[in-house]
């Protein structure tokens, strides 16, 4: 099979060396010329356009499409609508919100599948996990790059019409946040608690046979162990939580259907007061002087 | 009636004083002499120890004792004991435990009053609420000085047997860390959102009339209006919520009950999260640190 | 001041009644002939159709929309428009959302006053509370009448320009949610605890001096007494919270501005929680069963 | 090595054949003859006594413990301890509560390890996770059966002095909790979501590659595709959760060391919502009347 991948980012470099390991062909194309000259080397076709792309590929084009969600799919698509016409199929792999793979397999004449892409970097070894959404032919004609692109059979499925691949993406996004905020609250009470632990030893001995062992448990071990080994084992790592995005939509949309997600709402919130003004928390400042309102206590200061 | 009173601090002297105003008489103790000689100029009979307290009071003795709570407490009683029997009536006005109180009951020949005291200073002219626990008789025989200490006969009365006027305290404690909390998201909102507000202004308009109208929204409009006038209205006042020990008694028993307190945890964690170690909130670090793990994301770091 | 109200519903006849009683005049419309009938009764001038309204104001039209948030405030303005100029004010004195009034805003070529009211029913007697947004010319305007319909004035003020006072009701309404979950996650526990409590004693001497005071406890103290006095102190009340919309709207407005509410989350889930499926929440019944999948513990099943 | 092993329940009987297996030799003791029955066909020898299992160790006896936490465990340490001095090494390799094996590490003669034990039957074939506290030298002792019972070297370390395996285990149990109730949130919004979504399909997709794998999440594919197929997939399986008992250790440790563990509690907090009595939650009946008091909403009442 010929697959064209537009955008040669980290994740899209894997889709591409992936697909090429797997005995595909594969077009390659990015705003950056280093990384199409590096997909080149790989093994890929390079290509200087969305025009080219488009003409290398011919009838029955198969394009996934591996760039940031918002603003830069709709570009992608408004170069490539042009091109396309109901034989085609494009695959969106990035984070979109699945509200706008709605709208965008309702505009585009393409088959559209939304690809909801799990597990990061480690995937270029391992292989993804790919949550599709869209035409049930589109995903059986692209089964083939989907085995190479996931960790085989077992790692990619068809959730649905378009938008459930990027729906059941939000959710685990969601469900990632508090999953981490969980094993953060664990650590935290060892790292605060009675016993001098050394939490890379916990970590390790957990993944072993434990149940709370996970990939993203084994992701703890190996922060401990790179970033210190004394009784404050994560170093300089600050009280900074970036990000959000997914876990805002899964909030919402849990909101809409009235499902209450209060673990996952904390985590956020959890990354939202790690992000708080210099000032503080304006609440706790205010609980801190209303101490003061009723009982007259001593109200703490900024210096 | 005569009221001996053991303790003058802030609350002592305020039920020293409500009692006087009421027409009775009071005997007056307190490890400091200054406190005593104040209590004296304001028309209460003063008293060198414990045990002059005691002959003081002769037959029959009222005690009230409003002293820290935990072992001033004990301290109190084990050198009352010896001059008391089943005639006399002990009141312990302060923030104890209330097993304690089940347990001090128990031991002395007195009659015992746990009788949880809110209000604060403010308590002073309005008089204070009382929540008592412990025999009935001994509540009847003290209801006169209950009207006077309280707002009047609707400010106090008899929760149960030993150990439930503390354990109504402890409750009522509870629920005011979630309700200044809750107060603190929404001003935190407001002061965080889309429209320049005078919270002074906001906080004055929903005490006049609106559903969430309280004395402790009261209280957050005399805050803003004492701290500042421009948009952080709170001025230098720190996101640092020191105490805590009754929050967490209604937890731990929420605890032992099966009964969930989401919200009254929350208020206490908030506090505990505002006293976190200067390295931040662990849980949020790890946080931090795995999102590089699996997404290669930049680790925030302390500078 | 001659006032126009559009909608005599139960707060729109508190309207009325408030403006009457302050010796202004009132142009009273609804579609319900019995309610124009009413207020006719009461003292207004009935009108039969919004053209009729707009004829009887004559120019520098003061009109009071009370009509149920969403589709009828849009279809009342539709109404108006062709009617209304520069030197008209129209306010908005129910539940919408502040986007849909800062649209409104822009739309009319009135002066457009969004209006939020709390206090219900019991604001009949006591006056409501307004939180008012809009050209600071209008309000000042219609001042006599927030005076009349407020508690007085210190019962409404200005928040800021178009929809701020619908913003700040919003807040309030989150703020609401949470205060009640609050109360109800304290008698909860006394309600389950070790001491057979009158929970409406409990409430009364509460609200006699208690730092944790409030309307809403007096109408917790009132619920009590009206629904029960034995051990289950609220009768056949069930465990079903209905309503939502404006504290998913302030979690909505919190998550946008990254400010954590965890409380008022909570508080809006519990609701949620309350209207589960008959089958139960998915994820507890998942946590049920995982206990068997790793410990072999008894599966309950319904029956 | 010979190992003595009193309780031959589900897990004991796995530690009883994973040490045969290793090629050591096992003494066998429990209450019930019929245990012991099936321990002697599997290769152990079987003792009808506690005395005749120390008989049979003779001097430095290895000793593990595998009966249920509390009462158990101090009958069998009270029939062992005549029987051991010094040179005896016992292992409580159940749920204890960590401040009773420090208790009963300093009242006992031997050399007294604490085994936090993960893995629940499954261990069976895989091995168990074991953390372990107490003195160096008897953990170096046993090493030999550890690395028999656990998955391996890997799969146990000494986490510490006395008492410091059990906290790690109780530690681990209240992140189980949480990462169960967030697996569960997730798969919640799934099933209430806007796709019909095969959840069994979701769980194994994420599993082959998706940053949140675990096996946990192995363990919901499994509940899944046992449970049923259709929308609901998960049958009669009631929402009730039981236990919670180290759950509620791990709240209660992280209120001593004033460390906030939001998602735990609220975790713990679920397992009490689900076996609430039937009249509902307290607080939410209360809400739903308040909505009543100060809105006139009408009350959802029980028929």
């Amino acid at each position: 099979m010929q697959l064209g991948v537009l955008g040669l980012g980290r994740m899209g470099r894997i889709v591409v060396d992936r697909t090429l390991a797997a005995g595909h062909d594969v077009v390659a194309f990015d705003l950056d010329d280093d990384a199409v000259a590096a997909a080149d080397d790989a093994g890929a076709t390079p290509v200087d356009s969305v025009a080219e792309l488009a003409a290398e590929l011919g009838d029955e084009k198969r394009i996934w499409l591996m760039v940031p969600a918002g603003e830069p799919v709709d570009a992608a698509l408004a170069d490539l609508e042009p091109r396309l016409d109901g034989d085609d199929i494009v695959v969106d792999g990035g984070n979109s919100h699945f509200e706008d793979s709605v709208r965008r397999a309702e505009e585009t004449d393409a088959a559209y599948l939304d690809c909801g892409t799990s597990g990061g970097p480690a995937g270029a070894e391992l292989g993804f996990s790919l949550m599709v959404g869209g035409p049930q032919w589109a995903y059986d004609e692209l089964s083939p790059v989907f085995d190479a692109v996931a960790t085989g059979p077992e790692g990619h499925d068809r959730m649905g019409p378009a938008g459930s691949g990027h729906y059941v993406k939000m959710v685990h996004n969601g469900v990632e946040y508090a999953l981490m905020q969980t094993y953060g609250e664990g650590f935290e009470l060892l790292a605060n608690g009675r016993y001098d632990l050394d939490l890379e030893s916990v970590a390790r001995t957990w993944n072993n046979g434990a149940v709370i062992r996970s990939w993203l448990l084994e992701l703890c071990e190996e922060a401990f162990r790179e970033e210190g080994t004394d009784a404050d084992e994560l170093g300089d790592v600050a009280d900074h939580v970036a990000g959000g995005s997914t876990g805002t939509w899964t909030v919402q949309e849990a909101l809409e259907q009235e499902v209450p997600v209060p673990l996952i709402y904390q985590s956020l919130a959890e990354r939202f007061g790690s992000r708080a003004p210099e000032s503080g928390r304006f609440s706790r400042r205010l609980a801190n002087r209303l101490r003061y309102g009723f009982g007259r206590h001593e109200v703490a200061r900024e210096e």
